[in-house]
C-alpha cells in the first residue's frame, strides 16, 4: 500500500452480514456503513452477476424511469372496440399472458361465454362452450398484444366501447373498456342476463354519451387526476373513489350540454357516480401508456407489465422485448364478500397490476390507508408495503406523491435485479373473482407474483447481455 | 397500617413530577405508573378544583358527547335568508361573538359594506360607512345567535340564500350561506363589483337551483359525507375537496332533471365543481347542529362553540349557557398567497372553528396530511396535532374515523378543564383574510384561541357550581 493511500481521502467502508466486520473496522477509527443483506434468490447468482455488470444497465434504467414519469396520458376519445382494435365478432381479448381455453380459469371462461353471447355468436352463454373448447373458429389474444388492458378477466369483444388514452407527444394510444361496477359483472366471470343487459346499455347509451362529452371537452389529463387521487386516499387500483368523482366533475358540463335526453344523461351520471371503481379503467391504460414508453431499451431491467390471466402470472421486461416470463398465479389473502371464503376464490387475475407496475396500487397504499377495510391487513402494513417497494424500484415519481410519507414520490419502476437480490416481491392489491364461471366477485385482498418469474426474467436478460 | 392492607390487592401507585418518586416506589417492588404532568394555567387552581369536584361533571360530559355524536344532520332545503332568519334589508349577521362597528376588523367591515350594497341600502359600498359608524338604523348580530354560522367575516344579509340543515329527531335547524369560492370574495372582506355580481347570481340562479335539487332529492345525510371525507384526505375545514365532489354526485341527477335551462345547470355545476371549499358551508352548520344538541347541560364543561369576529375569539360552554368568554383573536402562522405577507393578515376570523369544536378541521388533520401544503407545517405536525387533541377532549367520534391513526375516532368535545389542566390549546386551521377591508384572502395557516379564555370559562363554570 503506497503512502498516498494514507494521505488521500479516508476509506469508505461498507459491510454486510455479521456486525463483527463493522465492529473491527470501526475499532480502527474508520467510518463504516453497515448494510442489510441477504442472499439473492437461489440459483440466480450467475445471471445476477452478469446482468449487474452490464455497462448499459444504469443508463438504460434511468432512461426507462425518465420515460415512465415523463410520458403524458390524455383521455382523448371513447370508441367501439370492434373497428378501433380490429376485432370481428369472434375475436376476443383477455387479461394476462397468452392462454388457451383448455387452461383458462373459471372467471375467464365465464367472461368469454358472456362476451360470445353479447356478440350474438351464440344465443345463450352455455352454447359457446363447445365453440371455445373446439379451439377453432375464434381468436383469443392478450389485451397487452393490442395496446389494451382489461381488469380481472379483461375480456374485450367487438361491441364493447373503449376509452382511448393518448400520449400527445407521439400519438401513441392505449385502450380499456368501460368499468361495469362491482359484484355480478362480466370481468369477474359473471354472464347472467343482468350482466349482458348492462353491457348492452353501456354500448348503446354510456359509450356514445361519453364520446360526445370527451370530444366536446377535449383531452382530459389523466396523470393530473392520478396525482390528485393520491392526495385523496385513492391508490388507483382498488380505491378509485376520488378519481371517479374528479372525472365526473371534468365531464359533467359537457354531459349536461351534450344535447342528449336528460334522462339518458342523469342515468349515465348515476351509473358513474354509483361506481367507485369507474376510474380504474382509465388509471390502467394511463399506466400502460407510460410503461409502454419504456419498452425495448437494450440492457434495461425494468418491468413494463405485470398481468395475470387467472392461471398464469406474467411479466414483461424492457430489455427482453415482448417475451412473457410466467409462473402460477397465486391466491390473494384478504376479505371476502358475504358468505364467500378462500375456497371460492380463483387465483389472481387481471391486467390491473399495471397500476403497481407504474408505482400505484399496492405500491402507493400508504396514500390510501382506508384501503385496508377493503383488502384486509392493518394500516401499518399498508404504510410498510409502500416503504418496502422503494427497495425494488429504480426511482420515485415526481408527480405522484404520497402525503403521509412526507410527499415522497411513489416507488416507480420495478427492477428485476433488485427483486432477485432482495427477494422482496412486488405488492399487489386486487379484487378476487369466484373460481367458478358465472359467480362474480367474492372478495379483495393482497397478493404477490410467483417469485420464480423474476429469476426467469433475469435469465432472459442475462442471455441478452451475451447476445447483444 | 392493618395486616389486611398487605393481604389485599397490590397498591396502585401513580406518580407525577420528578422520577425520584417513581424510582423509590419501584425499589420497594410495587408497580408504578408515571404520568406526565405540568401545573395548570396560572391562577386557575381554585376554580379547577371546584369544577373538577362538581359531582355532575362526569355524567354531564358523557351526555354532551353522546348528544354530539348521536345527533344527525340532514341538508333538507335551501332558502333565502330574509324570511328564513327574519332579516330585513338593514339586518346583518356576522361571525364570532358580538361586536360593534367601531371595534370591527377590516374584513368584517368590508363584508358589511358589500352586504349593504347588495341589499340596496346604499348604491356604493363606501357610502355605507357612515350608516354603520352612526350605530343606528341597522342591526348587527352574531350568526350564532340565530342558529347560523358563517365562514370568515360570516356576514349574512336578507337576499343571500342559506343551506338548511335539520336534526330529523327534533326538527331543530341550523343555517349557513352558500360558499362563494376563494380569493376576492365577500367573506374575506372583498366587496368589488365582481364580488357583488357573483353574489347576485348566487341568489338569482344557484340558490333556487339547489333548492329544487335538494327538494327533489330529499334529505342529504351530511354526517355520512363527513365520515367519507376523512377517508379521502379532507378534514372538513380547509380541505373539503372530496366532500364537495360527493355533494355534487348526490345532487347531480336532480340538478340535471330539474327542468332548469341546461346552461344554468351546467353553470351551477361548474361553479360548485370549481370550488373545492363549497362543502365547508355544509360542514359548518352540520357541526353546529350536533354541538347545539349539547348546550345547556348543567355542570358540563364541554365547549359548544368557538368563533371569531376578527377582533375577539369567543367560546361558549355547555354549562354556562349563552355566555361568551372572549380574548383577542390571534394571527395565524402559515402560507401566504402571491406577494402577501404576515403584515397583510387580519387576526383570526370566522365561525368555521365550529368544525374543530366538533372534532374535525385541525383536530382531524391526521386524516388530511396534504393540508400542510395549504396551511403550512410538516406532515408529522399534522399527525401530532390530531394526537395532541385527544388530551383535551372528552371522547372520540364513532363515525368520524382517521385511517392513519388506525381508524381511531376523531378527538371530540373540548373539555375546558382539560385545556386548563394541560395548557394544550385547541388546534385550528384557517384561511387568513387581508386586514384591510376590500382585500380578500391573503393566506391560510394554523392558529389557536387566546389561552386566557379557558380560565375565564372555567371561572364561569366554577361560579355556576356554587349557584346551582
Amino acid at each position: 500500500m503506497s503512502t498516498s493511500r494514507f494521505t488521500g481521502p479516508p476509506p469508505q467502508v461498507v459491510t454486510a452480514g455479521v456486525s463483527l466486520f463493522a465492529d473491527s473496522v470501526a475499532a480502527q477509527g474508520a467510518e463504516v456503513s453497515e448494510v442489510d443483506w441477504r442472499p439473492p434468490m437461489p440459483g440466480a447468482a450467475a445471471d445476477l452477476a452478469r446482468v449487474m455488470a452490464d455497462p448499459r444497465r444504469r443508463d438504460a434504467n434511468a432512461e426507462a424511469l425518465a420515460r415512465i414519469v415523463g410520458t403524458e396520458a390524455h383521455l382523448v376519445d371513447v370508441l367501439p372496440a370492434g373497428p378501433t382494435l380490429g376485432l370481428a365478432d369472434r375475436d376476443f381479448l383477455h387479461a394476462g399472458p397468452p392462454i388457451e381455453w383448455s387452461r383458462a380459469s373459471g372467471p375467464l371462461r365465464g367472461a368469454l361465454l358472456g362476451a360470445a353471447t353479447l356478440e350474438g355468436v351464440v344465443e345463450a352463454p352455455e352454447q359457446a362452450e363447445q365453440l371455445f373448447a373446439s379451439g377453432a373458429g375464434y381468436t383469443l389474444d392478450p389485451c397487452h398484444h393490442h395496446s389494451a388492458v382489461g381488469p380481472m378477466a379483461g375480456v374485450v369483444s367487438a361491441s364493447m366501447w373503449v376509452f382511448v388514452v393518448e400520449d400527445p407527444a407521439t400519438g401513441r394510444r392505449t385502450y380499456c373498456t368501460l368499468n361495469e361496477g362491482l359484484g355480478k359483472v362480466l370481468r369477474y366471470g359473471a354472464y347472467s342476463e343482468e350482466v349482458l343487459t348492462r353491457l348492452r346499455w353501456m354500448s348503446r347509451v354510456l359509450g356514445p354519451l361519453l364520446q360526445t362529452a370527451v370530444r366536446r371537452h377535449g383531452p382530459v389529463d389523466l396523470k393530473a387526476i392520478l396525482a390528485q387521487m393520491l392526495q385523496m386516499g385513492d391508490e388507483a387500483h382498488n380505491r378509485n373513489r376520488a378519481g371517479t368523482l374528479m372525472l365526473l366533475r371534468e365531464l359533467l358540463p359537457e354531459l349536461i350540454d351534450s344535447g342528449a335526453p336528460s334522462a339518458e344523461v342523469s342515468g349515465a351520471v348515476q351509473f358513474i357516480a354509483g361506481n367507485d371503481h369507474f376510474f380504474l379503467n382509465l388509471a390502467m391504460p394511463a399506466c400502460k401508456l407510460t410503461l409502454d414508453a419504456a419498452r425495448d431499451i437494450p440492457g434495461c431491467t425494468v418491468v413494463v407489465a405485470m398481468a395475470r390471466n387467472g392461471t398464469d402470472f406474467g411479466i414483461q421486461v424492457s430489455g427482453t422485448g415482448d417475451e412473457w416470463f410466467t409462473g402460477p398465479a397465486q391466491l390473494a389473502d384478504g376479505l371476502f364478500l358475504g358468505n364467500f371464503g378462500p375456497e371460492d376464490a380463483n387465483p389472481d387475475i387481471g391486467d390491473s397490476a399495471i397500476t403497481e407496475t407504474a408505482g400505484l396500487g399496492g405500491f402507493s397504499m400508504a396514500a390510501a390507508p382506508a384501503i385496508v377495510r377493503f383488502v384486509g391487513g392493518e394500516v401499518a402494513d399498508a404504510l410498510a408495503a409502500s416503504r418496502r417497494m422503494y427497495e425494488i424500484t429504480v426511482g420515485e415519481h415526481p408527480m405522484y406523491s404520497i402525503p403521509v410519507l412526507d410527499f415522497r414520490g411513489c416507488p416507480t419502476g420495478i427492477d428485476v435485479t433488485k427483486v432477485v437480490r432482495t427477494e422482496i416481491l412486488p405488492q399487489i392489491n386486487t379484487g378476487m373473482a369466484g373460481r367458478l364461471a358465472g359467480v362474480g366477485q367474492v372478495g379483495a385482498g393482497l397478493v404477490t407474483p410467483p417469485a420464480e418469474i423474476f429469476p426467469k426474467a433475469l435469465a432472459g436478460l442475462a442471455q441478452r447481455v451475451e447476445l447483444d
